[in-house]
C-alpha cells in the first residue's frame, strides 16, 4: 500500500492505534496537540533528543526497518539510563519520501513499539511528514530519576561528577558494533559490485545474494538491535552504588571519556588490556587486519554504560555481573591516558563519529 | 567557516555557549546525556513535537536562517498554548549537509534564541549531525498546565472537549500566512526565470534581484515569523473562561475543525463572514484570483488558535481583544458545516498540508 493512499491522518492512525499507555505518568498519548504527563513527586525528569539521518547513521541496503525502529528507540533510551534514569514517555517524528511504504512505516512502528515494550516506555507523541530526500528520524524520550532505596535526595548521574581515584568502569564488551557495520559494509560491496556485473550483462534481475554472515550474527546484532542497559542501572541501585559520573558509549570509548575529564576536571588512566572485548569481536578484527583495541576505543555504537565510582565501592562493582574495572580517574594535569598491553602511555584521542564521518 | 573546522563538539560549544537558563525547572541543560529538569508541584506536563524538512515545510532561497529558527522554535510553543499550557523547555536537534555555513547556523540559533526569550524557554539540549541531503530540524517543546487561579484542578485543553451549542472562536485573523507564501513562491518563479535567461547569455552573475513586496510585509511576516498566541492563553486565565477544547491552526481552518469535531464527537456551524480576514489578505487574494475565504479555510500555518468556548461565555470571550466568534458546535449528526455568505451550506472539507502536499 502506497502511503498517499492513506493520507497523513489516516497513516498516523493506522500505526498508532494500537498503542497502550502503560505508566501513570502518560495522562494523554497521540492524538492531540501534545501528549499530558504528571510528573510530580519526589523526582527529576530527564529528556534527550537524538536524530538519524538515511546515509549518515543508517544505510536501508541492510537496515531492516524494524531493527531501526527498535535501534532509535534504543539510542534515546540508553541516554536516559546514562543519567541513573528510567524512560518513561518517547515522541518521534519521522520524515519519508516517495520509496517508504506503509509495510516498512509498520515494520519501523513495530521495532519501536518492541523497544518501548520491553523497556516500559509509553510512545506519546510524534510528527509524521514528507522528505524529499530519505529518511529522517528523530526522537525524544522522556523519564525519571528516582531517589535511591531508603533515601530522599535525587541524584541524576551527570558526566561532571568524577573525582581524583574514582574507578572507571564500562559495562559489557567494546568493538563489537563497529566490526558488525564492517561486515555490512563489506557484504554491501560485494553484492554492488555483482550487481554491477550483472547490469553489464543486461541480468540484473538474476542477482540473487546471499551476504555470508555465518557466525557473525553476534556482531550483526550489536549494530543492528543494540540494547540499552536498564539491567545495568538496576544492578547499581540494588547494591547501592552511586556511581560519580556516567555515559552511554555512543561515539567510542576514548570520545566518551574525553567528555567526561572536560566535564569533570580530571584526567584518567584507562587499561588497554581491560578493556571488555568479546571473542567475536578480536577473531573479526584480525579478518579486517583492525587493531581491536582500536575498534573498542573508537569503533562506537556500542551502547554500553561508561561510568565512575568511588575507590571505596571497588569490591560492590567488582562483584557485580557484566561489569568491569577498566582504570581509574587521575588529576586533570595527568590528561587522559591508555596504557597498552606493553607498558607504553599515549593520549587518548577522539576519533568516534564527528558529523557523520568516521 | 566551515563547520569542518570547528568539529561537532566544537560546533556545539560555539552555538550553546551563551545560552542561559531561566527557568527554575530547568535543572540542568545542554552538555549532558539528557536534560534534568525539576516538574514536580501542582501541574501537568505537555511535551509536543515537530519535524521541518527542507523542500517541505521551507524554501532556504526565501527563508532567512534566523526566521528558520525563529518559526522552528514557534510552531512548537504554539502547541504548547494549545493546550492552555506555558512552554518552559526546549530541546532541538539540526541535521544539515555541507552548504550550511556556521554563519548560517549562528543565525538559526539567534532566531531559537530570540523566540526562546520572548516565551521565557529554556533551550536544554538537542543532536547536531550531519545530513547527506539538505536541512532537517527537529525540535520537542515540553511546557506546564497550571491550574486557573483560585482552582485546585489542572485541566490541559484537549481537543476532545467540545459541546453541542458551544461557541467556536478563533484568534487573530486567517489566511495571512498561505498568502505570504504565494507572493514568495511567485518572486522565486520570477528570480529564476531571469537567471536562467541571463545564464544563456552567460551573464549569471549579472543578476541582482530585488523581489517587489512594497505594501505587502504584514503578509510575508506571518508566513516567516509567525507568533505563537501566548496572549490568548494569558487573556482567557485572566477573564477566567475555560475553553472547552482548543487547536492550533497550522493545517488550516477546515482540517483543525474536522479535528475538534471528530475528538470530541460534534458537528459544527461556521459562517464564513464572521472569518477574520485582514485587509492586506484580501487585496493580495483578489491579485491572485484566489477567493479568500478559500485561503482562510485551507491556507494553514496563521498559528492562531482555535477554540469553543460554552454558551455561557459568550460576553465575557465576546470583549475579549483579537478574538472572534465564528460559528457554534451541533450535534454529530449534523455534521461540520460552513454557511456562506449567501446563504449556502457546504460540507467543511480538510484541503490543508497532507504529506507536505497542499
Amino acid at each position: 500500500m502506497q502511503i498517499s493512499e492513506l493520507g497523513e491522518f489516516g497513516l498516523i492512525d493506522h500505526l498508532t492505534s494500537t498503542i497502550k499507555l502503560e505508566n501513570a505518568s502518560s495522562l494523554v498519548g497521540i492524538g492531540d496537540d501534545c501528549a499530558v504527563l504528571d510528573c510530580s513527586g519526589q523526582k527529576r525528569t530527564v529528556v534527550t533528543t537524538d536524530m538519524l539521518m538515511e546515509g549518515i547513521h543508517f544505510d536501508l541496503v541492510y537496515t531492516p526497518f524494524k531493527h531501526l525502529g527498535y535501534k532509535s528507540a534504543m539510542v534515546n533510551l540508553s541516554d536516559i539510563y546514562a543519567m541513573g534514569g528510567t524512560p518513561r514517555q518517547l515522541v518521534v517524528s519521522v520524515a519519508m519520501d516517495r520509496r517508504i511504504t506503509v509495510k516498512a512505516l509498520e515494520d519501523f512502528y513495530d521495532g519501536l513499539r518492541l523497544a518501548c515494550e520491553r523497556h516500559h516506555v509509553d510512545l506519546v507523541g510524534g510528527d509524521t511528514t514528507s522528505s524529499i530526500t530519505g529518511l529522517a528520524i528523530s526522537i525524544t524520550a522522556i523519564g525519571e530519576v528516582l531517589p535511591y532505596d531508603g533515601e530522599t535526595e535525587v541524584r541524576p548521574i551527570l558526566r561532571s561528577g568524577a573525582k581524583d581515584t574514582d574507578l572507571v568502569c564500562v559495562s559489557g564488551n567494546l568493538g563489537a558494533a563497529y566490526l558488525g557495520l564492517q561486515l555490512m559494509e563489506r557484504e554491501k560491496q560485494i553484492y554492488l559490485s555483482q550487481l554491477r556485473e550483472a547490469e553489464q550483462k543486461g541480468k540484473a534481475e538474476s542477482v540473487v545474494f546471499e551476504p555470508d554472515f555465518a557466525g557473525k550474527e553476534y556482531l550483526l546484532e550489536r549494530f543492528l538491535k543494540p540494547e540499552a542497559r536498564r539491567d545495568i542501572i538496576e544492578a547499581l541501585r540494588k547494591t547501592g552504588v552511586h556511581p560519580t559520573s556516567m555515559m552511554d558509549i555512543s561515539d567510542g570509548l576514548s570520545s566518551e571519556l574525553l567528555h567526561i575529564c572536560k566535564a569533570s576536571n580530571c584526567g584518567c588512566r584507562i587499561f588497554e588490556e581491560r578493556i571488555p572485548i568479546d571473542y567475536q569481536t578480536a577473531v573479526t578484527a584480525e579478518e579486517f587486519n583492525l587493531n581491536v583495541y582500536t575498534c573498542a576505543l573508537n569503533g562506537g555504537e556500542d551502547y554500553e554504560l561508561l561510568f565512575t565510582v568511588p575507590l571505596t565501592d571497588h569490591d560492590r562493582v567488582a562483584a557485580l555481573d557484566d561489569v568491569k574495572i577498566i582504570g581509574h580517574i587521575t588529576r586533570p594535569e595527568l590528561g587522559a591516558q591508555l596504557v597498552t598491553r606493553d607498558g607504553n602511555e599515549f593520549a587518548l584521542q577522539a576519533q568516534g563519529w564527528n558529523q557523520g564521518e568516521q
